[in-house]
C-alpha cells in the first residue's frame, strides 16, 4: 500500500527549509559557513527554538549546547529522539547535518499531529535533537554533541576545547546564549531515550547512480585516523645546505603523497585515504619548518584492508625518517571498526519504504554520523538521501527537493513506528 | 702591521650585545622571538635609541620605521651609513641582522671618537641604520625598509602590507611609536648617503671549515622565487571517491617533494631549493582542501642552473595539474640574477684585515642582505663572520665572542676609511 500524504506538509517543509539555508548563507552559492557556536549558528539556533515552539515543542539544552524540542504527549514516557546536527563546515553545503534537523522537526510536527488526534498509537513521546559541533572543524573532536550526551566524552573535557584563537566551547556557546540553565538540565535529566533516527544526505555518488531513494545504511567503515607530529629543524631556507637541513615540511609532504599512493595498491574503491589539515610552525618564507602537525585518515569497509594499510603506513614513516631526518611520532590517534546498525531497524526502514512506494537499499556511510554514537545506546535506524554527484563539504553539495520530502515522508513514517513502540521491548 | 686596539672596545661592546640579545629572548635558549614591529622589536628599538643617543648620536625615523643614528662631523657632508636589522625571524638565533646593528653602532661610536680627536680625517658623517623588517616572517616582502629606502618598493603599498592577522605595517609601527615624525623626516630628506658597509653572521658553514675570520663578501646567488596558488575543489574527505578528488594539498605536497628531489639532479651544492610556508583552506581534518597558497624558491649561483631547475619546475607543475586534477599558477614571482659587490670595497675590505692580521676569504651570499639594496646605488661593502655549523634561523644560532669583536674591530677599519672618503671619487 501507499500511504496518502497531501502535498501540504511538503510545501510547509520546503518553506521552512528555504529559510533555513539563510542562515551563514554563502552569497552567490547554495552553499553555507555555519561553523559550531558560530554567530550563523546561534542565530539559527534562535529561529529553530521558536519554530519549534509554534509547533507546540518546549526547547531546552544541554549542558555541551545540545538543543532539544521535546513533545510530551504521554506523561513520564521515554522519547522517541530524532535530529542531526545544523552545525557546518567551512563554505560548506547547506544540506550536510542540516537537512537531517528540518525532516526531523517536520516528521514529528507530522506524527504530533496524528498522536494528538489518535493519542492511543502513541507509546513514547517525541523529541527533536540538534547536536552541538558535529563537524569538528572549530572544535576537535567532531560529534562533540553526541559524544558527551552518550558518555564518550568527557563534559568538562568537551567545555575546555578551544578553537584556532583559543576561544573555550564554553565560553562559544554561552556568547549564542545556547548553554543550559538549571531548569534545562533538570528536565533532560528526566528524559529517556526509548530510540534514535537520523536522517542525512549521503555524501557519495552510489545511491543516485543505483536509482535509490531511500537509503538504509546498515554499517559504517572502519577508520584508523592519526595525528602525526613530524619534527625537523629550523634553518635558514635559502643558505643552508640541502645535506644539513632536517625540513619537517618535507617530510609531512611525502606522507601527504603516500597517503594518496597507497590507494593504488589495493582494489579500487575499498580504501579512503585523506590529509585534510595541516599545520607548520614557523612557517616563514625563508625558514625550514621545525614543526609540524598533520592529520591522516585511512577508511576502509574491510579490517584486513584498513590493517595492510596502517602498516604500509609505518613503514612509510621509518622511510621518512631516515630519509629526511625527521621525527615522526603519532600524539593522537582515533579508530573504530566496521560498524553495523541493527538489522530490526533496517527491518523496519524498509517496510516503511515499500509502504510508501520509495525505491531503497542498503547502504554503508563513510562518514560519521551523531547516529554512530546512539545506536551503542538505543535501537537506532540511520537513513539517506541521494546526494548529487555525492559532494559534500563543498557549497556544490546539493539533493533535490522530491529527494528531500521523500526522505521526509520516510523518517515520518519510521518515527510513526517507534512512537508507537516498535524495535522496544 | 697590526693595529693597536685595547679590549676596552671589546667589553663595552659585549656587554652592550648581552643586554641587546635580552629583548625578544626565549628563555631556556640563547635565541630570540622579536618579529617586525613586535612588542619586544619596539622595546628594544628604544633601548638601542637611549644607546645612540649616550655616544651623542641624534636618532631619527623615516616613514617606513628604519631607525638611524646620526653623528654630523663635518656640517653638510654625506653619510658613511652603516648597520642591518634587529627584527627577527620566529624563535630564531640572536645574531642575524643584530650583530651587525650592535657592531655598526660600536663601531661607529670608536670611530666617532676617533675623529673628534682628530677632526681632519673626516670627510663624511656617520650614520647606524636599523632597516625595519629584514626578515619579512611577519610583513611580505623581505628586506622591506631598505627597499623603500632606495626607491625599489612603494611606501604607502609597504605601510598598507598586513601580517596575517590584518594588521597593517603602518598600525604596527604606530603602535610601537616608530614612524617618523615631520621633523624626523625632514632631517632625514637631508642626509646624503656617502657608502655603506654592513657585517653579518654567515648563515653557512664554508668560513668556519676553512678557518677564515672575516668574509669578504663578492656576490649574492641568483633566486627565483615563486608563489604558487594550487586550486582543487572541497569535498568530503572521508566519503568522496577517491578519483572524483580535486585535492590542492596533494597538488602541494607534490611540489614540496619535487623541489626537494629536484637538487639531486644537479651537482652537489650547486641548487638549493625551498618551501617554507605554505597555507591551507579550509584546513579542516574531514574536507579535501580547496586551496593552497605555496612558496618555493630556487637558489643557485649558477644562472644556467637557475634556468634549467625552473624548467623542471614547470614541466612537474604540469604533471601535477594532470595527475591531480588541480590548477596551479604562480601569483606572484620575486628572482634576481647573481649579483656582485663592486670589488674596489672588496680590495678596502681585504686591506683591512690584513692590517689587523685577521684571516680572510671572498664568500658569496646566498641569503638576501639589505646591503644587496644599497649597493645599487653607493659603494658598499659586506662583511661575514663565522656562524657555527652555519645554522641560522633557528634558536641554536651562535657565533663565539673572538669572532664578534674580530667582526667589530674589522668593520671599524672599514668605516675609518670610509669616513675619511674611500670609495668616493
Amino acid at each position: 500500500m501507499t500511504a496518502n500524504i497531501s502535498s501540504q506538509p511538503h510545501e510547509a517543509f520546503l518553506a521552512d527549509w528555504a529559510v533555513h539555508s539563510r542562515f551563514g548563507a554563502v552569497e552567490g552559492t547554495g552553499g553555507v559557513e555555519r561553523q559550531a557556536a558560530s554567530v550563523a549558528d546561534g542565530e539559527q539556533r534562535k529561529w529553530f527554538a521558536q519554530l519549534l515552539e509554534q509547533h507546540g515543542f518546549t526547547v531546552r539544552h544541554d549542558a555541551i549546547g545540545n538543543q532539544f524540542g521535546l513533545l510530551e504527549l504521554v506523561p513520564g514516557a521515554p522519547y522517541v529522539l530524532t535530529g542531526s546536527h545544523m552545525d557546518s563546515q567551512p563554505t560548506a553545503g547547506r544540506f550536510d547535518g542540516a537537512y537531517g534537523v528540518m525532516a526531523s522537526a517536520h516528521a514529528c510536527f507530522r506524527i504530533a499531529e496524528e498522536l494528538r488526534a489518535d493519542p492511543s498509537k502513541a507509546r513514547f513521546n517525541l523529541a527533536v535533537v540538534n547536536w552541538f559541533n558535529e563537524e569538528g572543524s572549530r572544535f576537535k573532536p567532531s560529534m562533540m554533541g553526541s559524544s558527551v550526551f552518550t558518555g564518550k566524552l568527557d563534559l568538562d573535557t568537551a567545555l575546555a576545547t578551544t578553537d584556532p584563537r583559543g576561544i573555550t566551547v564554553r565560553d562559544a556557546l554561552g556568547a549564542i546564549d545556547q548553554l543550559g540553565d538549571a531548569a534545562d538540565l533538570a528536565a533532560l535529566a528526566e528524559m529517556t531515550v526509548a530510540s534514535y533516527a537520523e536522517i542525512h544526505v549521503q555524501q557519495g555518488r552510489s545511491m543516485e547512480e543505483d536509482g535509490v531513494t531511500i537509503g538504509l545504511v546498515n554499517a559504517t567503515w572502519g577508520a584508523r585516523k592519526f595525528e602525526f607530529k613530524i619534527t625537523g629543524e629550523q634553518a635558514h631556507s635559502g643558505s643552508t645546505i640541502m645535506a644539513d637541513r632536517r625540513d619537517a615540511l618535507l617530510g609531512a609532504a611525502r606522507l601527504i603523497v603516500a597517503a594518496r599512493e597507497l590507494v593504488d595498491e589495493f582494489e579500487p574503491g575499498i580504501l579512503h585515504t585523506a590529509c585534510g589539515e595541516i599545520n607548520v610552525y614557523p612557517n616563514s618564507p625563508v625558514v625550514v619548518a621545525s614543526d609540524v602537525q598533520l592529520l591522516f585518515d585511512l577508511r576502509s569497509p574491510d579490517a584486513d584492508v584498513l590493517n595492510r594499510a596502517y602498516a604500509r603506513v609505518m613503514e612509510k614513516v621509518e622511510a621518512v625518517k631516515a630519509q629526511d631526518r625527521v621525527d615522526i611520532e603519532i600524539v593522537a590517534e582515533h579508530s573504530w571498526d566496521q560498524n553495523p546498525y541493527p538489522e530490526d531497524g533496517l527491518a523496519l526502514a524498509r517496510e516503511v519504504a515499500e509502504d510508501l512506494g520509495l525505491t531503497h537499499d542498503r547502504v554503508m556511510t563513510v562518514a560519521g554520523h551523531d547516529s554512530t554514537n546512539m545506536k551503542d545506546d538505543v535501537p537506532t535506524i540511520m537513513l539517506f538521501v541521494p546526494s548529487v554527484d555525492g559532494i559534500s563539504h563543498s557549497l556544490k553539495e546539493y539533493t533535490r527537493d522530491e529527494d528531500l520530502v521523500a526522505g521526509l515522508d520516510h523518517l515520518a513514517g519510521v518515527i510513526r513506528r517507534l512512537a508507537g513502540g516498535a524495535l522496544v521491548n
